[in-house]
């Protein structure tokens, strides 16, 4: 295989990698499997939320905002990302930015909808693509009020 | 061309096929397009809802299902499906894992808001991907109380 | 590299050259982006909103519309395009159908949820691909009665 035809495949695999990263943040999270939400960073990777939740740095801290801060904060949650774009920064780096739509309940059993963008850097280390750094940006965290979410019986 | 470039190849228009699958089931529903809707299924396929409408097995019971009692319990529907995460089983076999959120009308003019994850197996046959097994967990559906849902004029 | 796998490959980037797009639409509207915004547009595109808003002819009018009529109608706005469905035309022709669920805030305060599908036709010109056209199809507009939406501080 040609060096160029080789890159144009690599890139596009790589494309349904940073889509799978983006996705298994979500499955990760709303289904609290933690070895899938933890899959997706690297060992030094950066989680800025922000506020109101804060920032965490390397594998250890998020994955206790995870079960410490956030699920406790969330009775159930969906997170749902879309509009994901990627631009290439070389071979092994590339930046992503995407807008995710949360709907769920908060531990005070208030309905909420958050919609937030996800700045990402994707590195790819040993041959495999991980999220270095995720920044948060918040356009709205509201209660839906009067609204009561619940699964059918 | 070489088998694993054929195969690399191959996963990579197999990963947009998947992706149509799951939005074909989305503007089928939605839009009231019967045939869009019935060829994702394979004629023996599963569709399993659950609670609140129940399971369907086979391509003529998922149509009954599609036309007898889900368009008329909805006036009106969205379904908005993301994170899409498939693993290959073969080559001709994948499992997909997705989430959708939908909102829309209810027959009893109520506007609702529903979350759920379609874990789907995707069976090749004959070099066409269609769906062999869907089943739904819902994590709400629940009225979206004082809103009404409307076009505008 | 046989021309055949030319084309396999070739229709695969252009998957990912129209997915941009329209996330691209997402992005530079709500981020006020109006470069990213109008960089999906050939200069001759037109933009069919239908009411409440109108249909706007070529890259000025599109251009103004944002500028003059949308953005000044939204305080606040997050776009979710899900379900992108194309189909080939041609090597340089594709059309696409996609949804759109869009929760926002607009200049009169109300939080607002909306619902539409958006129908394109993506032209190549000198190897670059764009929308020539997008019309969109409203399902709701509809006010979040007695919701609120705001970001932490």
């Amino acid at each position: 295989m040609s060096h160029a035809l080789e890159v144009r495949i690599d890139q596009l695999e790589s494309r349904f990698q940073f889509r799978d990263l983006v996705s298994d943040y979500c499955h990760g999270f709303d289904k609290r499997d933690l070895d899938r939400f933890m899959a997706i960073w690297w060992p030094d990777a950066v989680w800025e939320i922000g506020p109101p939740f804060g920032d965490f740095h390397g594998a250890t801290e998020i994955a206790r905002a995870v079960t410490d801060i956030l699920w406790p904060a969330w009775l159930q949650s969906t997170h749902y990302t879309t509009n994901l774009r990627v631009t290439f920064d070389g071979a092994d780096l590339a930046t992503g930015m995407c807008d995710v739509d949360c709907i769920g309940t908060t531990s005070d059993q208030q309905a909420q909808t958050v919609a937030a963008t996800y700045d990402d850097r994707f590195e790819r280390r040993d041959g495999v693509w991980k999220i270095a750094r995720r920044k948060v940006t918040m356009h709205h965290f509201s209660p839906l009020v009067g609204i009561t979410l619940s699964a059918p019986k």
